[in-house]
């Protein structure tokens, strides 16, 4: 299912001062040296035993033309590996041409470009091939990889020489320290893995933003920066690095006041010509609860029109029913599902949203926005009852698609009473179903609307620990139990495993909300 | 037919007196800075014609996945490349992800990695895998690289984006410059074209040292520095260039004093553990021609042990008919013909380099080992006329190997009378071909020894005339105008297409030798 946007000759809209003051929160990374933690053979083909060998005897191999070694640095890491090279036998007299894969799950090492042939770049396959003309060489690889396990092959030397890794090391990065997260102890082996699995997911992802994943796309994405804001407040409390985020969205955004889904940060922030109407609707979301926590009053000042706007637009583009228009479901991302009719999904979001904005509205003191807002999500709740809810039934109405995220929307835009919630929640609908974690996150939200704290807790155990049980060590970008090969780009090696919008469980778990 | 020595544990004796000097004499590279001259879409096979593309337009174009450019660079040249690369399309939301080929001849464009499966490295053949995760970017590629043609293909972007070279350019390099060689009129132009292409072959490989090829190997060879030499004192006359390489084979060869057949230079120069009887007993011959040509006193007193002591050890493996050892033989190059027996060749050689060594000795002063070589010299000639020729047919001795080279050989070491020279070598015979250029340059000199000036000149021309009649642009480490594919190593993709073996009519020519 391929999705994404090109606005020809797009030229984002961007406030230098917001930019500057995002800039001035630009957080410095932290550094950590890491060694790999053992070294082995890759089997032959997956599910296969690999073959150990000691940790200290893989710095004295000779590896000749198409042998290999991998490392595995004992969990997942973002940074910058340097390795010593060497050689045995004769002087090289020919460069040593190698492969380097690097990969955030073992099973990535048995995926091959060749074999990929989905929709996203094969670029982000992170792999490399480097002519060392000279040995012995210390080599800093310039780009940053996000992985556990390194895979080296000698493509070729010559007949006179072979390759000798003398030394391996991983600078890894990070905004935040995991050491600075308060302990908390759960009475639950289980929930305290997924808690330590969030944490270390959401530090991955921290860093000179809150990227989506440092694998793939490394980009700050609007709805994951919301999920990572509620557990960073829960765990590393780095108020500037959401502050930066926010400041960055209103920034540059789109040239009739929009923002942005996503934004490119690596040098200048470029705001994407991607926008996802859903996305948009959670900035107000995101900064009303920067705003609760901080008490930021400077932010409010400084970003309250940007996030009004986004709720002022969708206002206005509804019916006289209250219903979001045809254009924001269309725009909307929701889930990665396929064959998804998302006018529910929409219509729920932008009730959710707009109580986010009435906060925000009585912060600013802007009563007549306050009361603009509520009247329309009053308008909106009952335009949504009588479009998409069947009350004499209980259930979504005939000739719309009952999907399991239209009914967590709903509940979550408060268009269903906490029984008919209760009800549509616990037992899901089969047709769409919830793909990724992002939207497993709101169904955990909704099941707390309904009043169904231990549904919500049995389903955090069963879902984001079904990835501890596939030994996860941080949490990625699909889940499908179901399915555990899914991808929505046509190959699972690019998949992200280190995914934001997955690491919400430490604020349901560390807020007790479960 | 491959051909590789090892030798286990090899430790270089290394004289830091004289590698000291030799680093007093590095060259200061000349930067020449060259751009593109003709862009192209290379055609689907060799042999159909290319679509060019005009070079301004070439820097607008928007390559997406899959699509190629070209560019020429009008004539060979070795250096680095500087590729300022930007995009079309949307904000790029993926790594770039390219390869770049670069090839002396436009056919090594048609070949591939793939299908190379010769006994030399793979990691000789010029081309790179490269990812940019941010554009614009300007990348100047940290390797060199010696070639005329670069390929770029995109092998990935993203739905969203192309990839545009917004410029390229190469940093263009040598030891010498092209105009400090006087200027010579030659009344044929295919002997002008024949020299010019000579002297561009011999301003590539010029480097920090005189390498053998500037694609491969980028290294000091001894066989190829005494032509070099020889086409340099012709030419750019740069005698510091050969002091340096001579103060280097004498500053690091094997423990007992034997140089080595090449050293690397790269970094501390290291001998390699390569011993060719054939080329150590070349060093002589290069040292006494720089004597000659520099009357370089101290350099005389510096390598002179090392120069004779390749011909004592020579003389004193000789059996009590002056004739050269097994060991010797079987250590011989001579050229890359498969199947070669070298006794004949070996003897004529050793015979030959004795006259230098003479030549040495009465410089030095060192009558005692004037005498000695001188006697060498007269019982090898007789021992050889009894092994290697047959005076009644005149013809190589039944039993012996009658190759081309060993009638060449035979003939310099003066084992033959002019006259028989002339009836050896005005038709060679068919069993054992020449192959290198190498070995043509000794047929050139040993045709001229037997007062073949008009065969000489009619060989330089159809031999290298043959490559101009390629569209060589340099001369080439291997040509058999029987088999213009013909590669020692198993596949034309490492084949060395500017060496500098093959350098030396400028030598013949310019010193009115033919």
């Amino acid at each position: 299912m391929e999705r994404y946007t090109i606005i020809e000759n797009f030229e984002p809209k961007n406030d230098p001062l917001l930019l500057a003051k995002a800039q001035s929160f630009l957080p410095v990374l932290k550094h950590t040296e890491v060694s790999p933690k053992a070294a082995f053979f890759l089997s032959e083909s997956s599910g296969t035993a690999n073959t150990p060998v000691d940790l200290d005897a893989s710095f004295s191999l000779s590896l000749g033309p198409g042998s290999h070694i991998c490392y595995d640095f004992g969990t997942h890491w973002v940074g910058y590996v340097t390795l010593a090279l060497s050689f045995t036998g004769s002087h090289p007299d020919a460069p040593a041409y190698i492969r380097l894969q690097f990969a955030e799950r073992e099973s990535e090492l048995y995926e091959s470009e060749e074999n990929y042939h989905g929709w996203i770049s094969k670029s982000w396959i992170q792999q490399e091939y480097l002519h060392v003309d000279k040995l012995p060489a210390s080599l800093r690889l310039p780009r940053r990889y996000a992985f556990r396990f390194l895979k080296l092959t000698v493509l070729d030397t010559s007949r006179k020489f072979s390759v000798r890794i003398n030394d391996l090391s991983l600078d890894a990065v990070s905004a935040v320290d995991l050491s600075a997260v308060p302990d908390v102890s759960f009475e639950d082996s289980m929930l305290s893995r997924i808690d330590a699995v969030s944490v270390k997911t959401l530090s991955e992802c921290m860093q000179e933003v809150f990227e989506d994943g440092p694998k793939r796309d490394r980009r700050l994405w609007l709805g994951d920066l919301r999920l990572e804001a509620l557990a960073n407040y829960a765990t590393f409390n780095d108020l500037n690095s959401v502050r930066r985020c926010l400041y960055l969205f209103a920034g540059t955004r789109f040239p009739d006041d929009r923002v942005s889904a996503c934004l490119f940060t690596d040098g200048e922030a470029v705001a994407d010509d991607t926008w996802f109407s859903d996305y948009a609707l959670l900035y107000p979301v995101a900064l009303a609860e920067y705003i609760a926590h901080s008490d930021d009053r400077e932010a409010l000042h400084d970003l309250y029109e940007t996030a009004v706007f986004q709720l002022d637009r969708a206002v206005a583009a509804c019916d006289t029913d209250g219903i979001v228009s045809a254009e924001d479901i269309e725009a909307a991302f929701i889930d990665w599902a396929p064959n998804h009719e998302k006018s529910a999904c929409m219509q729920g979001l932008f009730l959710y949203t707009l109580s986010y904005g009435r906060y925000l509205a009585r912060k600013a003191q802007d009563a007549d926005r306050e009361k603009a807002f509520a009247k329309a999500q009053e308008l909106g709740r009952a335009g949504a009852r009588a479009r998409f809810w069947d009350s004499t039934n209980g259930a979504i109405s005939s000739g719309i698609q009952d999907s399991s995220a239209a009914r967590i929307w709903l509940t979550l835009g408060g268009v269903l009473t906490q029984e008919e919630a209760k009800h549509a929640l616990l037992v899901l609908p089969a047709e769409v179903p919830l793909v990724s974690p992002y939207i497993h996150h709101y169904y955990l939200e909704a099941l707390l609307t309904a009043g169904e704290k231990e549904a919500a807790l049995q389903h955090l155990k069963f879902y984001w620990g079904g990835m501890i049980q596939q030994n996860a060590d941080t949490f990625w970008e699909i889940w499908n139990p179901e399915d555990p090969d899914a991808s929505p780009y046509g190959g699972t090696i690019v998949n992200s495993y280190c995914h934001a919008w997955s690491c919400s469980p430490s604020y349901f778990l560390r807020n007790n909300l479960l």
